[in-house]
């Protein structure tokens, strides 16, 4: 048996700061945070939280290169140093902020941009595997930081078969986990994805998925008609009402009636997906199509829940956390279709909705360094445990 | 100050595992070590060697995603994947014949497979960056093996403004460098690159370049003409004579007659460079064009010697690794080119020609855990020192 390599030592307290750019690329969420032990033990104190812009340049060459036509692999080598930088840079500017030496810092847990997804076992040149793809090199963030940086947390679960995503329950299950309360744990970003802690549950009873569209539809359709990046206070949806053609077209579609385990990426709410809104509502108001898509939104949650959580836990209350948190229209649409759920925002718990999945990736480092394994099998469909994350040391001269 | 994180004791013996699949994608070089310490303290001995084949429709699939206008993101997220199965199910299989458990084996280097090299500082939207893409993912080959593998040695370097090539001149650093002999280390793989140690030199006197296409010109052109992987024995080029015209136009090139500091990858001498040849020689006999580049092969690397290392050193020797050092004609060339310099294959100096780059992402492994430096800055360019390559902790259940 080989003994377990632990670079640190889970009881001393440490500052950590966790870095993330999600699917939507709307910036870099950097946390800071105060931090000890590591599993259930973990402890944390979140002492900042900042959104640093992406220049609009790389956001759209991001997009372009996430896609499978319009992608070029010299791009994608590129944008993976530059996308290091500005990651690198976010830290150094929140430590800046503090008042903290970057020295200081012990460890980053960097997520880096997901650029490609491929959960399906597909066929592929005599091979099946699954697969993610994120850039944002943590070798770069390290160099530029001088900060151990911890990074690529997903494709370790993919070698076991695991989807390598979601992510997030981890961190629902060591923050959130109730003694008395069936609690879900929802966050809207570009996917939006659910995790379900039964009260008293052990990390094996986890359920999580990708329910559908978070923001990506409201988002992608923002851009398309008003060259917005969202719907601010959905005041867009507000001014709207619900196409029903389009609705039902949309409640047709199957992507999200699919069941669990399962995860979606950018991919297929992308350009071709939002072709397909576009051409149904060629003749309708702009602002309904956008209340259509908001209610869709909320609707292929809920569905997902009735369909799969309820016959097995009946959730006493969601948290909902991420961009969609601050949309009103989606949060009121997900109350009407959930009335005996309490429906709540994640800043009244603690750690705020916009720092969650930061602090995830500070989270899921510290494990690394710790040498625990944080996959989620429940969850991913992965056929064994691993140790999420690769470690990137930077070397600081004397 | 930070302490410095090691993660093993230098001292201790240790079993190894080196892993690479160069450009020219001949298959996956495995190589089986005992090492002990570490720097220009380091002590290897080979225990095994071994080359895996890759299945032709995957080298195709590299082929073809390695170029800029067919790469697909699709294709490059799955064989990261693939190529790392690969890669581990290459070092599984040399543990079994060496009837070694790999739980007994400390670590695993792999530098996976390069498919992109951008190390020309070009504008890129607001940026200016120097870039390497390696797939053949690192965190898969940990959890497959249960081996902790280290992975991706280049792009740390680029974060200091460094090329992230080449990395031999560190093992022939701490290898080769003689008290009374200026010696030239050749490795002449895909790509050529030569490693000058003056006698008795310390790091920072190193000079090491890419010089040009080592086998990649001939290897291209046999697959065109004769359907072979590459020329056995120079049988092909044997029967051949140097066309004028065309050695003319290949010795008018710019690219090999850049001035070091450089690297070169296999964009420059791909499918345009191979097509140029072609349409120069159309109506040329076959088995003259391929010994037309041969004898290129090794002009460029005598020029790169006279121009840019003669007025600096004077070589005593030569000593060359890589396929290159099994085609006669390529070496009766150089001998022919460089009268005065004693060349000799790397097999009579102690660690054998083949397996030597495989050793090199063990060491480099080893350097990595050990919390050491091994960039070579007056070689890649770069302003500062890195730490290469990422950990990836395997996670073996107790």
């Amino acid at each position: 048996m080989k003994r377990k390599i632990q670079i640190f030592n889970p009881e001393k307290e440490k500052i950590a700061i966790g870095l993330l750019s999600g699917t939507s690329v709307d910036g870099i969420d950097a946390v800071l945070i105060m931090m000890k032990g590591s599993g259930t033990n973990t402890k944390i104190k979140v002492l900042d939280f900042e959104t640093y812009k992406i220049p609009i340049r790389i956001k759209n060459k991001i997009l372009i290169n996430s896609n499978n036509t319009t992608a070029r692999i010299e791009d994608i080598c590129r944008l993976n140093v530059i996308i290091g930088e500005l990651f690198a840079s976010a830290a150094l500017k929140l430590c800046h902020k503090n008042n903290i030496k970057p020295s200081s810092v012990d460890f980053l847990g960097s997520h880096g941009q997901t650029i490609h997804h491929l959960p399906a076992l597909k066929p592929y040149e005599g091979f099946k595997v699954k697969s993610t793809l994120q850039i944002g090199d943590p070798s770069i963030i390290a160099n530029i930081t001088g900060i151990t940086s911890i990074g690529d947390f997903r494709i370790a679960d993919c070698a076991s078969g695991g989807d390598g995503a979601p992510l997030v329950p981890f961190l629902d299950y060591i923050l959130f986990r109730s003694k008395n309360t069936n609690r879900g744990l929802l966050n809207i970003g570009g996917i939006a994805n659910i995790t379900v802690l039964p009260k008293a549950c052990d990390k094996d009873k986890v359920i999580a998925f990708d329910t559908g569209p978070g923001n990506m539809l409201i988002d992608g359709l923002m851009r398309r008609f008003y060259n917005k990046p969202y719907d601010k206070d959905s005041k867009i949806a507000l001014s709207g009402k619900t196409i029903k053609l389009l609705f039902d077209f949309l409640v047709h579609d199957k992507q999200y009636r699919q069941r669990p385990p399962k995860s979606t990426g950018r991919e297929y709410y992308g350009t071709e997906f939002l072709n397909k809104i576009s051409r149904i509502a060629r003749i309708s108001k702009k602002e309904d199509v956008i209340r259509t898509v908001t209610e869709f939104t909320a609707f292929t949650i809920s569905y997902n829940y009735k369909k799969f959580i309820l016959p097995k836990v009946k959730l006493d209350e969601v948290v909902v956390s991420g961009g969609g948190s601050y949309n009103p229209v989606l949060m009121n649409s997900l109350k009407n279709y959930m009335p005996k759920v309490k429906i709540k925002k994640m800043d009244s718990n603690g750690i705020s909705a916009e720092s969650k999945e930061a602090v995830l990736f500070a989270v899921l480092a510290n494990e690394c360094l710790c040498g625990n394994p944080a996959s989620m099998r429940s969850v991913t469909g992965a056929k064994k445990d691993s140790i999420l994350g690769k470690i990137c040391l930077a070397y600081n001269e004397e």
